[in-house]
């Protein structure tokens, strides 16, 4: 069977199990309080050139966005998000569940435009019953988005322009953020993200680590965020476990380089994709890739490969999602080249 | 310096790690689906006694409590805990955030009394404005407690048939587990336990996991419980993270047997406190000790050893914690007790 | 100034203040147990006729929304809306402060369709991620909708068999129910929307009384419904003030007489607009008119006339609702006919 | 049959009702904004000495303490409280429904000490886990209290002082605040009041009205509280129920007067009780009297008054409470008296 399901499919990268055997006896301070973490931190720290930035490290992705936006936004206030948000289609209304609204805008390939967030601000603060709806407190964006699509620097400049004069902040979901940086398509490196946004995560469960996503608040961190992480029961008595791991990630480069294979593989995958024909649902120049596949072939295909549903597309017709990651091996994209020649 | 402050000092048994790296590269479904999880439930529903249980494994203590409660409760019904239950002190208020009350009872060295249970029970059914108040909707008790205490199997079976008599489940918080089951001092075994309570955990993260508690419903878990585990941000993308852990953890009996080390060298510090004198706050037949200090005997030893502050005793005494768990040596006993004697 | 903006400028009707000045000094208990409740339920049961129902009196609309819905759905569910529904947008996230995702379905002229309906909830169900979504727990219409339409007896009986096929209840929300009725639109009765639906409010605010909506589950209310309106706050301690208002609404079909006279008076300035050549919205056959007002228009209009801002319509045009209740004049009616014929 | 169970069984004062006669049909805008809002404000707060006081008006009680507390806390912090206090035991807890938590401190008749809350505090602050556990936000007082006791100006003055210096908002619940100033045990003015807390309420459902809740911030309201309150359902569409209402009692000092008249009944039947050597629970300055009654007198009585069952005081004895109100005639009195001598 070949996987190409998603991009958290193995363990961890061999230099973290290495780090985490090497450390495993030595005693620390619990919650985050170990050295590990404080390095990891400065690493973090310089590769997002924001040496004053307020660090935490948590352990999944939907913990992160509802612990991130419950911590940042006022009772009364809402999150922006694209309706294809994450945080608004599937994670089991984890913000609402925190007693927030996600207020849904139209999307474009997963994106957000700058305009768009503007005219919902502008029409919000010109209704008369403003205090009768739900504030939008802040504005959430994926980068990549859940269709592999990336911000330009521009783009991103300019949403954090309209945050920035209606005084909300930006916040950017970094899941797979590693893929996003290593990507040809985007110009938008680490440094830029730390500048242009108020608080956004590096993702780590995607990209190479068994799990942990290091939140990153480029000025300053909500006050008591420690206890808020707490109270949503996302803080690691082994705060170890997480500081190791952004530590190696963060050492020599590692976390790009390893990003950099999901990009190079995933290239290769659509390049014989594009070869033989296929038609995509849209360009996607991330590890994620969204084909249009008769329902026949899907299901010949499964019996080898294992991939995403998407969506329906017609009825004769459906769009699956090949991901590739940072293990993916390029015999494996071969091994799928084959299948799909054959087939 | 000699570490006895917690029992999360270190990071994984050596037998984890190994498996961790041994598997790290095979793939498999996320989200608790893969073929380790499954194993570990195997293996602990036999160690449970109880083959149709349903299994679930969290990251860490203060996620499942509010986890398990807010999915077991309704949202009028509030929850039994000795005022010094781990909910009520030392979460942040994370059961309140779900909407729940945490109703407070007096405690018997950390202790809930089913007689005390009972008689809440009674009083609240009989009063007539019973509809303004919160619903008691289910007992928590900690195993061993956040004394260090435990329940004899007759003690958990008096408080089961209040709880049963009431409707109520009974949850067990055994982020110590280990601990309780390997001391010499209670005969309530881990079938006792299953046999008892409505949902207990085995905690991984004080006995020697790097993270991970594995929820255990004797009968049958609520419906939907995964989407609620989801929504309050506690699952866990690469699951085969706990599956593994608790495979190991349950194949050899590994997890009585790595909780015995921490019973035999509480013993044996306890043997040497006594020896010189020492006061305890009350007798703990688990791997936490509680120890009044003179306050210039405690700042000389905190130059050498690392405890918990507990208490304040009077105005030249207070109470500290020693903790010993799977990793302590008998040497660091040793030493400990060398630098009692000197000083 | 002639007051067009809303249904709620007045005070209530003159029996409900008569009653209230009668039954002043008598003694009665709090919390909805007294008489007048009593009797004021029994004759809505009559009206409904559903011997059987439950009924509750709250304070509000929104009130009574977060209540009834947060009473009914389970924490892992959401609820369906039309994306115009009141609870979706104008209700400061009453609903998702209780931990509930509001989920926006298209509207057509403030309604949702039987067949919208049931296509979420067939791909919902045929989606193997639904346990990372939000379950659809319930459908809320309102009827009238926020523009004023109304569901046929069809179209309610449409929707309830496909709620009755997913198992979900059906909740319709009548803060305007009384001018729903009264209209000659919709051949919905009161009983047929009891037999239609599993919970539905008639609205008293909007309908000629101070305060109070009936809340009727015409077959059970949610167990200890009661302690959940304490807990949100809606339980009126001197209960009485709603049910003496209910229950002169429901004596000699007060409430249905007065409703009339909002459609009535709706009906003429609807014939007064054609005739002027007024361009509408939509066609409402209720008791708010929704009209297409050239700006320039509008501003003069405004200086005589309160009425609602709506929407804007283009750079030229803005669509303005105005609003007849129980209590709107035919003269005052008149006087505005004179108003837009002058200007 | 007699009342004596509670200050709420008859309607609203006369003055009241014939204000909402005279001003019903007058079209005036919703949700607060009319002219009788404006005028009571105004009252209120020439007669809290505090000008420039932002002064909301709310339904009920319970409401009222969810609502400010719920707008005051941040969303790490919980809420002081006398264990007797209001919000902590018949809310039905609500305050936790918003996702705080109520703090418990003992009380002495209902009242907490300025000590007590500053070792609370002192403790607190003292403690290195802080950050694991619910701050203080906010210290809770009511007055009278539950047990209709009364806080002096100089324990007011106190608790402020150590609220002030822990920069931690005072709040006062005042549902019966009127029997408290009426009294001649507290020398607590509405000026005192004003100016040791941070925002109060003054209760109006017990105090002569038919519903309402009049909180004062004598600084400032919490920014955005509008949409808070309409957040929890507790923003009345006629808003000028209760401006009218709180405008009649704040003309001419109607409030004091008709509070005094629970202050003179009650006394006269203290002194009744007194001399048929009746013993207290307590002793209360106001309009609720704590009598332990043998049970079968109880009973015997049971038959002709109504009371509160309060609590069980011993075997044969219990205690219930008498409570007078604005609407307490005092031949009423009389006649419990007789009742009292026969039996």
């Amino acid at each position: 069977m070949l996987y190409f399901e998603n991009d958290y499919c193995e363990g961890a990268h061999d230099a973290i199990l290495q780090r985490l055997m090497e450390t495993n006896m030595e005693k620390m301070p619990g919650y985050g309080e170990d050295k590990y973490c404080a390095s990891a931190k400065e690493k973090i720290r310089a590769a997002c050139g924001c040496p004053e930035a307020d660090i935490y490290f948590l352990v999944g992705g939907t913990q992160t966005n509802a612990v991130v936006i419950h911590s940042m936004l006022k009772r009364y206030e809402g999150v922006l998000s694209a309706i294809t948000g994450h945080i608004n289609a599937h994670e089991a209304g984890a913000v609402e569940a925190t007693g927030h609204k996600v207020l849904g805008l139209p999307h474009y390939n997963g994106k957000l435009s700058a305009q768009n967030i503007k005219n919902y601000l502008q029409t919000f603060y010109g209704d008369a019953n403003q205090e009768h709806m739900v504030f939008p407190g802040m504005v959430y964006i994926s980068h990549p988005t859940e269709y592999g699509t990336l911000y330009s620097k521009k783009e991103l400049e300019e949403i954090a322009a309209v945050c920035h004069q209606y005084h909300i902040p930006l916040f950017l979901d970094g899941a797979r953020l590693g893929y996003g940086i290593a990507s040809a398509a985007s110009d938008a490196t680490l440094t830029d993200i730390a500048r242009c946004v108020d608080v956004f995560y590096i993702g780590g469960t995607k990209v190479g680590a068994l799990c942990g996503e290091a939140v990153v608040f480029p000025q300053k961190a909500p006050r008591h965020f420690l206890t808020m992480v707490k109270q949503q029961g996302a803080l690691l008595a082994k705060g170890r476990l997480l500081g190791i791991q952004f530590d190696t990630l963060f050492t020599d480069d590692l976390y790009l380089k390893i990003s950099k294979n999901a990009i190079r593989t995933a290239d290769r995958l659509k390049a014989v994709l594009i070869e033989q024909g296929y038609q995509f649902l849209l360009n996607s120049p991330t590890n994620q890739i969204f084909v249009i596949l008769e329902n026949e072939k899907m299901k010949q295909l499964a019996q080898h490969v294992t991939f995403s549903f998407w969506e329906k597309y017609d009825e004769t017709h459906t769009v699956v999602r090949f991901a590739t990651s940072w293990a993916t091996k390029m015999e494996e994209v071969d091994a799928l080249a084959a299948l799909l020649l054959e087939s």
